[in-house]
């Protein structure tokens, strides 16, 4: 049986671009019941500022209530130094640095270069590493940028070149803003497997236009060794406010029951958390088993 | 450069699930807007029973005012002999029968059992191609059904077997409820491909456990020859009532457009049709392309 594991990013990108605010006893509630879920890899916090992203403020008290075992890994979003203290402060299991793939939307994003992005993660994984926290590298906007439009994979394979020389425990290639298709997710998985034949593949997809799913379970076909989804399908998309978010854990697990493929993740108890988390959100679930239901029924 | 037809369903199965009854004049304008998107065969009407599927009353009146031109083709959905002759003389230039995969959905829904809708279609597509129209033969519920659960892929085959000794124009291999996977769409199109050869074949995905996309990606690697979508992703499931319907058309383009595979369609105009049927029907839109926009934008 095939097997891939599913990395829960509802807590972090699942409530990064949400209007609501969740407070800290929700937000250790959502981790809780990612937990409950199966789900082994939880990217739980973003150690950012909280001014800037207001929904991801409280990461030190989020990640001192939630429940700790050798059998679930933590992942923070760190962007640079002083994140990464906090992080470590805050005893993460793993830290997620991310680097844009195109210039201007680095600049706008993350307020420097691509070039400083890359040694800052350099930086990071490295001082993670010594600190024995595994460092994973997300090369955002992989599949198309907001402001420069198509991203060549070619770029995306030099980036990927170079961020190999850090030995990052995993490279993840995210579709920012969910315009990819399977036949980019091939490429780049081609070019990234050339350039850095060892380390594994994670994926991150946004369903913003209807491919989400492709692409994840093309990432599958071609080696993906995780995956990234977001209970109930939250997360939205800054660039079209009226689109949907994340590629939905439970209709992920659904394919992957459906398909033979092991995560270890039970789709019931997803569906619940989203229904929860919708309540908490004020928001109707983009996610559609919670609607249709499983098959075969019962 | 690859290519695929795109049979666009959304004046047939889009319609008929959906609560609100179309005018026959605005029946007539969504048949418009397809032609005008450059789809090339549209399902456009259903010969049943109109106390039983009142959506689709007037399909004489609806076949009498449309445009007609040697490029495109007209379907028309005909389950018996009496929807046959209705059919003929309505001069649609293609029949589609259904024939439904499980017995016990069969009796429910068709009234018959699969021995008799299999001898039903092959006198359908028998009469039809004496008067000279092609005639496709539908499989449904081939991916699983709402009352028996799993459908074995051999039984799947041995009716591609039955229906091609009638030889039809092309089989349709139809997720009716909206629960198979890419992993089926293989297995379906191997026992296909290896009971019927020599006949095209034609897919038709709902999309409401977020698989549609993934199967008709997949479909299309596998050879499909036809993939059937529906304008704005309406048409809903009688057995999930609050789940979205087909695969929307535009969604459809939008990914085959980044993939390199040529349909002729144009999505824009797509979008246009899906925002003006959302308002026909006073629904909101389950396509994504409306709300996201395309890319690279302009």
């Amino acid at each position: 049986m095939a097997a891939v594991q599913l990395v829960e990013v509802g807590p972090r990108d699942g409530l990064q671009n949400e209007d609501a605010v969740l407070s800290i006893d929700d937000k250790i509630e959502l981790i809780e019941r990612s937990v409950a879920s199966g789900a082994k890899r939880i990217e739980a916090v973003s150690f950012v500022n909280p001014k800037r992203v207001p929904q991801m403020a409280g990461a030190e008290e989020v990640m001192a209530g939630v429940p700790r075992s050798d059998s679930v890994s933590y992942i923070g979003l760190v962007l640079n130094r002083r994140g990464l203290e906090r992080a470590l402060e805050a005893r993460v299991d793993e830290v997620n640095v991310v680097v844009v793939a195109t210039e201007e939307f680095s600049r706008r994003n993350q307020g420097c270069s691509v070039d400083e992005a890359v040694a800052a993660a350099h930086d990071i994984v490295r001082d993670a590493r010594a600190a024995g926290v595994a460092g994973t590298v997300t090369i955002a906007a992989a599949f198309g940028c907001p402001f420069s439009g198509e991203v060549d994979p070619a770029t995306v394979g030099e980036l990927v070149a170079r961020i190999a020389e850090c030995e990052p425990a995993e490279i993840a290639l995210a579709d920012t803003i969910g315009v990819g298709v399977p036949a980019q997710v091939r490429r780049l998985s081609e070019v990234a497997s050339r350039n850095a034949p060892n380390i594994p593949q994670r994926w991150h997809f946004h369903n913003t236009r209807n491919t989400g799913y492709a692409n994840a379970l093309t990432a599958l076909e071609v080696g993906a060794h995780a995956l990234d989804a977001s209970i109930g399908g939250f997360g939205g998309c800054p660039f079209a406010p009226a689109a949907t978010g994340n590629i939905a854990s439970e209709d992920l697990i659904y394919a992957f029951d459906r398909s033979g493929v092991d995560t270890g993740v039970n789709m019931n108890v997803l569906v619940e958390a989203a229904t929860w988390l919708g309540g908490a959100l004020a928001k109707s679930i983009p996610a559609q088993l919670g609607r249709a239901g499983g098959f075969p029924v019962g």
